[in-house]
């Protein structure tokens, strides 16, 4: 298990993945006057392309670790590497899309693609339509990478299949996420139910499921019981990550996250969090709660009384416990797999990458 | 040959696959406070789906009859029907997103997608981030179908790269053609080289080049004979069909398209009806129609005023001749594909379904 050396190696994949793939090859013929362009869009593939994470990229090499016997695991590594890098490319695209959707400013600390291109070509239609056909070319080059590197796999024509699947879900998903921002404030229970569920398949999806999943069609297990264990491991371990990661957005500081803090709340967005505080809350608190949420938008000091409020009403600490009883039943899970104890721990070590502030909460 | 009979098995076909690729399938779990917008969302996967002319898909299949030998043509007819239908299940995401790029209310004569989400959503924002995710999804869905009917067909590996490609094509079209929205308008004989590229990109790639090489594919033909004898017909001919769609866009009537006569020209689009003009006019018609352009919009008048000046200035016939000569290229590369007498007759009655006004042409 050598994460520095697995991300350095995602890490230069990608770029030049993302170069061969994306967009234009050598031999495209495209009119000289287009050119500035579609050299903007190359480059801004390969900006977006940068400084994410790669948890799922390297959860695809480590379930691919923990699953493969040893020949198959040196024999396949290159193209797995592809596979996983395929994730990364999906995501960088999804979040194009979504910053299109959310209008967001910023991404990993940097002008989102569309302001990019907007600022690039002094046109917002201009440049919002160029994000949008950024994204559908990421959407593509995450497939065709797949597929290329699919014939050097095991189970091969699964993965692809997986792949196609998971993409499916995160739009599914980013659907059921704009449908939650429709629902009404006054049933924190069923909003709890629905934020879960849209975790479930805009994030658990391509997060932990089907990093996973891949990972073990890879090593040689048949595609009803990857699917199975995948679940089992990654969706509790997705939501948890979720939750976490909206932990952060309140708890954690702009240079943690490329983002300001309390950005979901400024946003107005529904989250989990929200709903445990309206639900914990006492009559004041939580028209207070709800008449933020339903203005057209919050102010700074509405967003520090909102993560007070997150606070007072438990909320945090609710999500503490949500996140905690996940992680534990995603290491259940694991558990039961019946891994060589090296092999088990190796997959714990990995899927712990996702809920980073689990460590606090133990120790509490 | 019997197209009618094509017909309505494409179009049944289509319905079906949309409602078992596109977006939820029959066991997923979703919160039932979002079901009604899922419910809207896979109603309009469906409404969007309806209504093309089917020419994509006809191609594919007439393709596949002039190459592949009987028992061939038999035994793989449905997982071809599939792949045919994939072309315009894709088709019909790009236009969504086409349609949210370029604003457009209507689209075969019903409202837009994002449009129809707006309506049913009483938001903009929300149903516009609808129809980004449509999009997203009828474009997976198109891979997805392909990728099922890949293992049944002759060079189905192929088949998949070859789809995979289209994507990508149109994708770089979409972005030349925002490009050449900015270009100068100074210089006409770079807008006719511009713009007959993005056709290239744009249109060609999906609409004649790709159902062709299916076909061939699927029919036994090697991916480099395939690729070359698709570009040798599938080029010029997609060039053809885009210019008379442009031309029909100025001299047609709205009950044909489904669009309102003049829409490029409203929208200050730069087609090569335009370029042609201004190449072709005097000093003062040159300054009028690029003041035109220049402008934020045109109103009613201007938009008269200047499909009388591609007339005057012979635009309009220089079109038809661009269309005949492309047209015969493409007859041309058929003729040298040596296919029996029936099965060349077969492909050209095909292919002259993307140049209708050709026959006006012929007789004049």
């Amino acid at each position: 298990m050598t994460s520095s050396s697995d991300l350095e190696q995602i890490e230069s994949r990608i770029v030049s993945l993302v170069k061969d793939f994306a967009f234009l090859h050598a031999d495209d013929s495209v009119a000289s006057s287009c050119r500035p362009i579609a050299d903007m869009v190359a480059k801004q593939a390969v900006t977006s392309s940068e400084g994410g994470k790669r948890l799922r990229a390297l959860l695809t090499l480590d379930s691919f670790r923990a699953f493969a016997s040893e020949d198959v695991r040196e024999r396949d590594f290159d193209a797995l590497l592809d596979l996983a890098c395929a994730v990364e490319v999906f995501q960088t695209g999804a979040l194009v899309h979504d910053d299109i959707i959310d209008d967001s400013d910023l991404r990993r600390g940097k002008p989102s693609a569309h302001r990019a291109f907007s600022t690039g070509t002094h046109s917002e239609a201009i440049g919002h339509g160029l994000g949008i056909m950024l994204g559908d070319m990421l959407a593509t080059a995450s497939v065709d990478i797949a597929d290329k590197a699919a014939p050097k796999l095991t189970h091969g024509s699964d993965v692809v299949a997986a792949l196609l699947n998971m993409h499916r879900e995160v739009e599914v998903g980013q659907v059921l996420d704009l449908a939650v921002e429709l629902n009404p404030l006054d049933d924190p229970d069923e909003l709890v139910e629905a934020s879960l569920n849209v975790f479930r398949w805009k994030t658990a999806s391509y997060t932990t499921i089907a990093p996973l999943e891949f990972g073990m069609l890879a090593a040689g297990i048949g595609k009803d019981d990857a699917r199975k264990q995948a679940l089992a491991v990654g969706l509790p371990l997705g939501l948890a990550f979720q939750l976490a990661d909206d932990l952060l957005d309140v708890v954690g500081s702009s240079s943690n996250t490329g983002k300001p803090v309390g950005g979901d709340i400024r946003e107005g967005k529904r989250t989990v969090l929200l709903a445990d505080a309206i639900n914990a809350a006492n009559d004041t608190q939580r028209r207070e709660l709800i008449d933020m949420w339903e203005a057209d938008s919050r102010s700074e000091t509405q967003v520090k009384r909102a993560i007070e409020l997150f606070e007072q009403t438990g909320a945090i600490e609710r999500s503490r416990g949500r996140i905690a009883d996940l992680w534990n039943e995603s290491k259940t899970a694991i558990e039961t797999l019946s891994l060589s104890e090296y092999h088990e721990s190796l997959l714990i070590e990995a899927c712990s990458r996702f809920v980073p502030s689990i460590h606090v909460q133990t120790r509490a």
